[in-house]
């Protein structure tokens, strides 16, 4: 099944994919059926409420598909069968309690970053969740730093279940899903990283990396979180960002250096994941940072982050206040 | 007013301090109310409200005050009003949406920890908010790295609206009150810092840095969060952190390197704060791994973080499992 949350001005619904270009609005499918499918308000707190919640979905899902097409019809008559290509959407979880955001972790991106080394443990951050928006949705360039706006499209997995040091081998137990995340960044700080002299600079240097991705809109995700029984092997998926339609970044998801198992054995050694928290597993290369001459996005650029069985994630940059 | 988060077993309920040592419990006192009294139903909530919330809360309060006796045995008996001391609480906001922790900004603190430099700018990083527990709950000892478990006793400050690009005049608009949180450190990754070298290892070591911080329960808080018309000046605190009733932390908030509103003016030029985020302002001098010799925690100890006009935070340390 494919997530999606509709965005209804508040804190939005929860809702599924109905065909190829249909969304089945969760909250008002089940407010409808009058307590015979209860199901979560939150595509969060569908994942919390684990596989009961999940099966709820799904027999939602067969109902609409044995339904009349004078029935189907009704629902799109009180908007409860939506038009993918019109709806309005939040990012898929829009609410997580973290988003953990692997960093040197492509090979080839690790070349074209001014040769930064190979780490030899998996390295991350985190991103503040005000940082997130859906796919349709402005990218806010910040007048601030808006001289060194950079795509980074990011294969993200989802977690579905509490979290806490889990081997490599029972680690996809706790996965709920996959979804994709554009780690956008104000790039200002980078040369920064590689100049600096002494323990204290880098590491205020490695801040302001993490600064410049922290603003407003610096993570578009979606449209989609894709159930994982849908996606065969996540190592094995094409993954290609387009800077107004032009390929910028394109790489199958096994150069990833440490796998989606890597990453859940290794940070939950400290961490606690919890339903709905996103973890990105770091941008392949082709960043505009890294290419010569360096391309950086402005106001008007479309950007757009396709996974192979996930979606495409679309969205606009725009100045601030238009 | 002081708010708490009383631990019903699952989301918890927002409660005020009736007195010096009782809690109305919001939710079930708002119940009892049959709509009278609309509170929202956690605290995080209350401060989205704003204003108008905090009046209800204060109706509350003044309603309770003018009670009969008879009256308020009536809500003690059922358990509407509750003895502070024997009720368990969880962190006053269990569920921010961001915790930013600065760092390097107690100047005393600085020089016991290996002479690190003074900072040009603030600087801070990222608490997951798995790390939350209340005053008075369990800190668990990990025992993947359990030898070196320091204790940091933070002033707290709180948001209450969005904020973002805000100068540092504004700053205090944007506060709803303030708390306390323990910043507990897994300390084994400390001398990387200092003794790395090349721009990549100590960036490593920061990240192993907020790493060990990330455990469950290393950031107790509570047990209020004060509303900020009750603090005249919260540059001019007592903070004070014993360890077994050993004062090893003694410090006036007036010897934060950057205050609150720098704090809050120089971040938010990228972060977007949102109510109910947290913003603890950094260690004062005496952590453990600063003494000579060091000290570590260990099963059994009792730390605990008092800041004047905000209350007491205590918790003792268990080993998992038990």
């Amino acid at each position: 099944m494919k997530f999606s949350t509709i965005d209804t001005g508040q804190s939005g619904h929860p809702a599924v994919l109905f065909g190829d270009a249909e969304l089945l609005d969760l909250t008002a499918y089940s407010a409808r059926s009058a307590g015979s499918h209860i199901v979560p308000p939150s595509v969060r707190g569908i994942l919390e409420t684990g596989d009961k919640a999940l099966e709820v979905v799904r027999s939602c899902l067969d109902e609409v598909d044995t339904m009349s097409e004078d029935e189907r019809a009704g629902l799109r008559e009180e908007d409860i069968l939506r038009d993918l290509a019109g709806t309005p959407l939040n990012a898929p979880i829009p609410d997580p309690r973290l988003i953990m955001s692997a960093g040197l972790n492509y090979g080839r991106h690790l070349d074209e970053m001014s040769g930064t080394p190979r780490p030899s443990r998996p390295t991350a951050f985190i991103k503040a969740a005000s940082t997130l928006t859906g796919s349709g949705k402005p990218i806010i360039v910040p007048p601030q730093c808006a001289d060194h706006i950079d795509f980074e499209g990011e294969f993200t997995f989802v977690f579905g279940r509490p979290c806490h040091r889990v081997s490599i081998d029972e680690a996809f137990d706790y996965v709920a899903g996959y979804t994709i995340v554009n780690d956008v960044s104000a790039r200002d700080w980078v040369p920064e990283v590689f100049k600096s002299e002494g323990t204290f600079g880098s590491i205020q240097a490695w801040e302001r990396n993490i600064m410049g991705k922290q603003l407003p809109t610096f993570s578009p995700s979606g449209p989609f979180m894709v159930t994982k029984d849908e996606i065969d092997d996540p190592h094995d998926l094409q993954l290609t960002t387009t800077l107004n339609g032009k390929v910028m970044q394109s790489t199958k998801t096994d150069d990833l250096i440490f796998k989606v198992h890597d990453l859940i054995s290794y940070f939950s050694e400290w961490y606690q994941f919890l339903p709905g928290d996103l973890f990105t597993t770091g941008s392949p290369a082709g960043v505009g940072f890294g290419r010569d001459p360096q391309v950086f996005m402005k106001a008007g650029d479309v950007i757009e982050v396709e996974a192979e069985g996930i979606g495409k994630l679309s969205n606009t940059l725009v100045s601030e206040g238009v």
